[in-house]
């Protein structure tokens, strides 16, 4: 944020409003304050018959490697029809939506993912044009070494072990990235 | 939104991007594209020995009418986080964040509620300077037709119900406003 959304002016501020605990954008000339907040991203975990519906990324990033349908939530839309949406863009599916199942906050990327689990309606399914191929796994065949995100191979981890006890319960839960490993030699060993 | 805060232009526009599906606002003269999302409010159902915590409103909107402890998740934040930093900022009160108990979407107003089952860790609480009271309540003594919000009241009636069954289940719902009557004097039963 280099301007003003609401005046134009360049004069923007990072600092903490009177009567606010935190640092925000805000502006000298009009005095709007611009708050920023984390993103929601829902999607879903299609079964059929014992499988699940993964689609291969067309996009960056992570393109070629595998995930559910999720995206951005939309203005207006409830999470339940942006999950439905989204299966519908990325993988021309069609679902009925059931409970909420996964839902971690990703504080450093300012996210929060909501995966439902869902049943595909019918086998009529494929790629949209952010993807470049959607099928069925068993357990078995599921890629983990090239599953796109954090997010979506804890989903399918817990998933399968849930499907073993025969509860699913929802899962709330975070992921932080590890801080970036020095490169300074580590000379504490060798002390 | 006026102008591009990128680049600081009042030449936006409000129209569906290449590649997108929904109109966007965009900046004519650095194409940048800015998104809009809806916001999670984050909060607590806290409980003390079968009573209930809640805060007296001491801002608009809802002056002086009760609520949850609740607000918006900031950037960085985890939804756990979340929910415990309002809950001491409202009521100064301490919990342990249980389980994801609500999850509201509000489409019309482009928010998600997600409201935490939570325990009291102590009776050390009072109002923090967005509330005007804070205090307990039985079942009995909840003030339903001074409840700010109806997220905050489907939540409570939920949570009693629950309560009575012994069971927990996160429920996933939404809150759509009814359209505005119209002002028109209706003929259509008089015809």
């Amino acid at each position: 944020m280099r301007f003003c959304s609401h005046c134009g002016s360049s004069s923007l501020e990072f600092r903490i409003p009177e009567g606010d605990t935190l640092p925000r954008h805000v502006c000298a000339s009009c005095a709007e304050i611009h708050y920023q907040n984390p993103k929601i991203v829902v999607g879903c975990l299609p079964e059929w018959e014992g499988r699940v519906l993964l689609c291969r990324r067309a996009i960056e990033p992570r393109h070629g490697l595998w995930t559910l349908p999720a995206g951005f939530l939309e203005n207006g839309e409830t999470v339940v029809a942006g999950a439905e949406r989204e299966t519908l863009e990325e993988a021309s599916a069609r679902v009925d939506v059931g409970e909420l199942y996964a839902l971690i906050s990703l504080p450093q990327i300012n996210q929060v993912y909501m995966m439902f689990r869902a049943r595909l309606t019918d086998l009529d399914f494929g790629p949209g044009p952010e993807s470049l191929e959607v099928r069925l796994f068993d357990e078995a065949e599921i890629p983990w070494e090239r599953i796109a995100f954090r997010t979506i191979s804890r989903t399918l981890r817990n998933f399968f072990l849930d499907r073993k006890l025969g509860h699913f319960p929802t899962r709330v839960s975070s992921l932080v990235r590890p801080a970036a490993r020095s490169l300074a030699p580590d000379h504490s060993a060798a002390a």
